[in-house]
């Protein structure tokens, strides 16, 4: 079986050598900047990590691979424009550089892109349907995370929800498509489904956290744009449903307060989070969903390997 | 066959009878509000009339139909975004009702409906790539048509390229695409797909013509609308190439010139196209393709019944 290191490197390498058209330009250019822009690449290896433990040619499943990482870049143009967002990646966002017409249309385009690319790929009309589905939900996920923001009252089964449309299906979708294309049995692939779901909550759990409790050097951003945004994240919505009404309306006081630095507000925040335990029953949660990833894992009759190690590797993330 | 009635009823019927998702509303309200808007449904008619050249059942057709205008529709969506569109089919386009971030999502889902409604679709892989070749060339024309935007040295060979890939590709994809689910020959395929080219480029013409001469009362909106932006337009082109280097300059300050009403501004440049023949050229060019139109399908050895008498139809469109 192929070692992460191996996998993340075949990836980059078919990534870099995808060929665009010269012209237009205004069309193609934007989508290689935004593809050459990197970023983790999980996506793609999970689809090559689930085809690899039914088969050994991974190659096979670049193609695919690829596929994921436009889809999930088109929606990062996309979610751009509608967050406003100016940066990606390190590097100015599609829209905040080109304007966001370039962002729509190069973003189509790369949608476009993504299903070219599944042309080439083995037991191509189960991969069809299950990118279609993943696909779909993503765009579900989105609007469900668009419709939070004007409410005051969201659930946290209800944030669960839109993550796993969001963020998780994402994920689950691109290892369970690596599965098929590997001819994998059908309960086999419902497992690896099933351990994508589980990865990608907590993989966006980690995020929330890490937004509030990382360290800006490792992370690369600062510290606090989900409490500068007032977002609905696991932290926010799990100290509201922990609360009081006193501190509940502490919470909201701090988050509508815009008065004093953000660093201010993020220490008071943090401090209102601490006294309802919020950290540590946000890193049981993930610590929760990671073994569920693990048990799913242990339902499929085979080495995982790359897989297993994307758990440790994930617990282990500080960026 | 089926006439082209049967087939605009069978159409009708099929994309209303289409089911959505309930939630999110904010998704699929916006989706099943285009689509119930109407317009001609050229495209789909298209699908199910190639067909029926080659093959009874057209009823299999159907989801090929309304993948093509739901990917129509989709492409409406974003264009209205980037031309700052208010209306659309007679009501407000989506994203002056929702706004452009609705606009933008839900005519991502709709693309991605699209493609879900062709996992149905006798000869499916074939049809799946010449889907996603029309689709691409469809952005690659869009983006052109933008880039013309800041030029004012437009050829006439580069507005057909232009139409040929924003407009007639669609439209002959559309024909092609029930031609291969039916089964034709290639090279039957193929004269379909000629057919649909020419079409194509005779109804954007047709198009351009009628934006100027075309009667309000018939055609549901004002005249002149392309003049009024300065569109290049085939018009446009063909003046700015008869012309001489004086009557060049009177185009140019007369498109440049908003002191006026924009009555006065289209009596102006209809005076100077009708010096230079370009109503009659213009007609001429869409004579020409219609006729080029009907020889691709006399190569193919058929009745092509509700295709030929589109071509009638269309010579005498007044809307």
């Amino acid at each position: 079986m192929r070692s992460r290191e191996e996998i993340n490197n075949l990836t980059d390498e078919y990534i870099g050598s995808l060929g665009f058209p010269a012209v237009p330009a205004g069309l193609y250019g934007p989508i290689k900047y935004a593809l050459d822009a990197g970023g983790k690449r999980l996506r793609p290896a999970l689809v090559l990590m689930g085809y690899n433990v039914f088969a050994d040619d991974v190659e096979r499943a670049l193609p695919a691979a690829a596929a994921l990482e436009m889809f999930h870049t088109f929606t990062l143009l996309h979610d751009d424009i509608m967050d406003n967002a100016p940066v990606r990646r390190g590097a100015p966002s599609v829209h905040s550089k080109w304007g966001a017409n370039t962002a729509i249309l190069s973003g189509d385009a790369m949608m476009i892109g993504a299903y070219k690319l599944l042309e080439e790929v083995p037991h191509f009309p189960a991969v069809f349907r299950e990118f279609n589905k993943l696909a779909s939900e993503v765009c579900e996920g989105q609007q469900m995370d668009m419709d939070f923001e004007g409410r005051d009252d969201v659930t946290l089964d209800e944030y669960m929800e839109m993550i796993r449309l969001k963020t998780a299906v994402l994920m689950a979708g691109a290892a369970k498509i690596g599965a098929i294309a590997a001819g994998a049995p059908a309960e086999d692939a419902e497992a690896i489904y099933r351990y994508g779901i589980e990865l990608g909550l907590a993989f966006q759990l980690q995020d929330d956290y890490l937004d509030t409790y990382g360290t800006p050097e490792t992370l690369g951003k600062n510290i606090g744009g989900d409490i500068a945004e007032a977002k609905k994240t696991f932290l926010a919505i799990t100290a509201m449903e922990q609360a009081g009404d006193a501190t509940r309306r502490a919470i909201l006081a701090t988050f509508g307060d815009n008065t004093h630095p953000l660093r201010q507000k993020v220490d008071r925040i943090r401090t209102i989070y601490s006294s309802l335990d919020v950290p540590e029953l946000t890193l049981a949660a993930v610590e929760r969903h990671l073994g569920a990833a693990a048990a799913a894992l242990d339902s499929v009759g085979r080495e995982t390997g790359a897989l297993r190690e994307t758990i440790t590797t994930l617990r282990n993330r500080n960026k």
